[in-house]
């Protein structure tokens, strides 16, 4: 039977099964992990990489956590006070080499004691430089499990994380975007079967793509690349990130919620790609509706 | 007569009075101006200094908007749609030596096409390793500039500055605080005096404080100690400061409103200093409430 105990128990199984994977091309680093518990209840399992070859800094995070729902969600749903349940894995990592991606994934499964229920979550990847070939690979990865879900699910996905992972400010997205969904609360068992198969794409579909990229050269012009982009990655989360601000907002653990900033950004004023470089073209590309299933 | 056009020309001369006795200390680098316009009305002049001797990074911005007044500030005051027109002086300065601290001041002008109008502002200091003696020079200088304008100005405006330049995410202040003020709205005269009294503090008050500190020794330890504090300096800025939330929502210009980010930041999971140490004395002065005066 699927209630919050197994989608919480499965949450922790998909967090190992993660760990293992990332670990498994890192030879310097190890996950350590933090155990911690929430005033008000529940608490959670924090796994931070650091320092490694391929890992410069990355968190797999899993909690699980429950109390009185937040005024914020009752007052949208117009209910009386009540109890929630929240339960997820959390994944930010940042790659050593500016070749290789960052990327973010999240599955989250929330309760309340009236009874309504949602899933959500969400992939998106961060390229320093976009490689076209592995941002087409990334998408049509989603969009197989994405369609398998439901009739034009991949679409409507795919254009939610266009909206959700935008700067206004910069006028460009986060990187290739990814898919991102909440509020998933039709079929419990299909929609769990769906969150599932996300959690379960990571981890090979992102090796992948780390494998063709952690062993080039690189230079110190691409590490500053690296480091200016890095600085728009602290930009969406501080600004926008529903999840960082909920998790602080709600006292949650702050340095489980902030694993997510980089190990080292960098501001520059005014800093424009030279023409025709790599830069101007990975800033020309990080735009919303760019296919990335034909490119 | 103090109008909008006097109070704008006043804090541009303040701005370039300011510029000009930074650089009377810094033998390497000089202010660069970026004149720019904002589309609704209105624009800016933004200074920013860079690589150099004593500055890693800072800003010198004035500006002076009008336009429709935003619907938040309408709804607050419940008003009827007017126009606005805005004016100020905002300043981070972000220096080379961990010795040194970051500070910000910012002095500002705001009034509406049916007559209301008010001043605000706010100077604090944000040291990488508290100086005692230092901030307590400093809060004297506020104090004495806060006290001829009105009664118990310094504890009110201290008081301002405590709960403002706060992370409760840390459960740390920025720095050794200041003062903060706004709404500052009796008579127009006596007030702007104030707040030119506390822009002209800015520069004589921070060169005071650099002089002791700009040509100390400094190793690698600090340098990192440096690079985490700016991180929280970062976290500020773009999860609680007015200025930066109010500029980027209302289609600011980003380069200037983020001139405040530091040169660099790192972000360490769990970093705690070592018992005893320098940083860990820092860490435990970061509190609301010290009488700065006294110390």
């Amino acid at each position: 039977m699927i209630n919050k105990e197994s989608i919480s128990e499965y949450f922790k199984t998909l967090q190992d099964s993660i760990c293992q994977q990332l670990e498994s091309i890192e030879s310097v680093a190890k996950f350590e992990e933090d155990l911690w518990e929430r005033d008000g209840g529940g608490g959670g399992r924090t796994r931070v990489i650091r320092k490694g070859k391929v890992f410069a800094k990355g968190g797999v995070n899993f909690s699980a956590v429950h109390g009185k729902t937040p005024e914020s969600i009752l007052k949208a749903l117009k209910l009386p006070p009540n109890d929630f349940f929240a339960t997820g894995v959390s994944i930010v990592i940042h790659p050593l080499n500016p070749c290789a991606p960052i990327i973010h994934m999240n599955v989250r499964y929330f309760e309340m004691s009236d009874g309504t229920f949602w899933f959500g979550g969400g992939i998106d990847l961060t390229p320093i430089y976009i490689d076209q070939k592995n941002a087409t690979f990334f998408h049509n990865e989603l969009k197989t499990v994405c369609d398998k879900y439901k009739d034009n699910a991949y679409n409507e996905f795919k254009k939610w994380a266009d909206d959700y992972f935008y700067l206004p400010h910069r006028n460009e997205t986060r990187g290739v975007g990814g898919i991102f969904f909440d509020r998933q609360s039709g079929d419990k068992e299909k929609t769990f079967d769906f969150v599932k198969e996300v959690g379960e794409l990571f981890a090979p579909t992102y090796l992948k793509i780390l494998e063709g990229k952690i062993n080039l050269p690189y230079d110190s012009h691409q590490l500053k690349w690296q480091s200016l982009r890095r600085s728009r990655y602290v930009e969406f989360n501080l600004l926008h990130d529903k999840g960082t601000k909920f998790g602080l907002d709600t006292n949650g653990r702050t340095e489980s919620i902030l694993m997510s900033m980089p190990p080292v950004a960098e501001w520059d004023y005014c800093h424009t790609p030279i023409e025709g470089s790599e830069e101007e073209l990975t800033q020309s590309l990080l735009k919303k509706d760019i296919d990335w299933t034909k490119y």
